[in-house]
């Protein structure tokens, strides 16, 4: 039993994975938590495609690779501080590829209006990304690998309907990490009016 | 101490909330969940504008319900099931003006590449809806008042780079809810290639 302020109090995005495999069981566990997310009129559009082979990984990570060597790095080097460039890129060019299951979220854009997507699609993907907290399991959020583009749409077979909108990292961390720090709720909260301090 | 998994599979959208006010320290706690979640480069985009005050929820409660009147009624007809129109009617024509608590949240484009806002707000907007139930709250996530365009931005009085992005309607249940029903995990799921069951 996990408590709920506990988990998401401590949540953190763990770029540092062990390649220890993840059971089915507890990959379940993590999804069923997803589709109990709220959707726009409830019409559930999430789908996911859970990446556990070792092939089908290593060419999502190769493709990782490629969009990160050919721009995004010099994207992201003018303005990540340097201490965090230096975790994305050990990500982006080796840690992604020994990471043991990626699961890229999609959103069916048949099953609703499209502008409902992102806040039935994100609500669900933070579920899965919270219940891997609870779970003891390392996780990250990451919209990078989709810049990819119609490489990755390729690999994963997805037909038109089916849109990738992020990639979530799954595995045991290699360390534990200690709570988030945040700016205070306080600090990026107004009452009634914009401009009016909490 | 509310177990995480009990908080996730139980959550639902409540648009039967009571009058009754909801305690600032509640309030607080719910947003200091909300500002834990992840961000696109930790950017935390966020920002919330919370409405206790009646005289605001009613000015928000009646931009509402003109968009109702003026149009998202015969639109919402049209897609929705008679039962779920009629829940969703009853909220947007009387429910949401006594609502005791909006909290509008929005995404501030100077934070971060605007690309990144959707998986950056939503996240945190889900911790928001999971710490009220935790809590015993009743919530709804919509992104209907925001069809009300720039009558609630300039009835919030949010500058041009601050975006609303969906409202949090937040309260006490007017009648406890069950727990939801989804369609199953495996049917939305894919293993390593789109087609392949899980």
């Amino acid at each position: 039993m996990a408590d709920f302020f506990d988990v998401v109090l401590s949540q953190r995005a763990y770029r540092a994975l062990r390649p220890d495999p993840v059971s089915d069981d507890l990959i379940a566990q993590i999804l069923n938590a997803a589709v109990h997310a709220p959707s726009g009129e409830n019409s559930q559009p999430w789908v996911f495609v859970v990446l556990t082979d070792r092939a089908a990984r290593q060419q999502l990570a190769d493709l990782v690779r490629a969009a990160w060597d050919g721009g995004v790095r010099e994207f992201a080097r003018q303005h990540l501080s340097e201490r965090f460039f230096a975790g994305v890129e050990r990500w982006a060019t080796v840690g992604f590829g020994d990471t043991p299951v990626q699961i890229v979220v999609c959103g069916d854009t048949t099953a609703c209006n499209e502008s409902l997507l992102p806040s039935s699609i994100f609500p669900a993907t933070q579920n899965l990304l919270l219940a891997a907290q609870a779970l003891g399991l390392g996780s990250l959020l990451s919209t990078l690998p989709l810049l990819a583009g119609q490489q990755v749409i390729d690999l994963l077979g997805l037909p038109p309907h089916i849109r990738p909108m992020g990639v979530v990292s799954l595995g045991w961390p290699a360390r534990p990490l200690k709570k988030p720090t945040r700016m205070p709720f306080a600090a990026k909260t107004f009452r009634n009016r914009y401009g009016n301090p909490w």
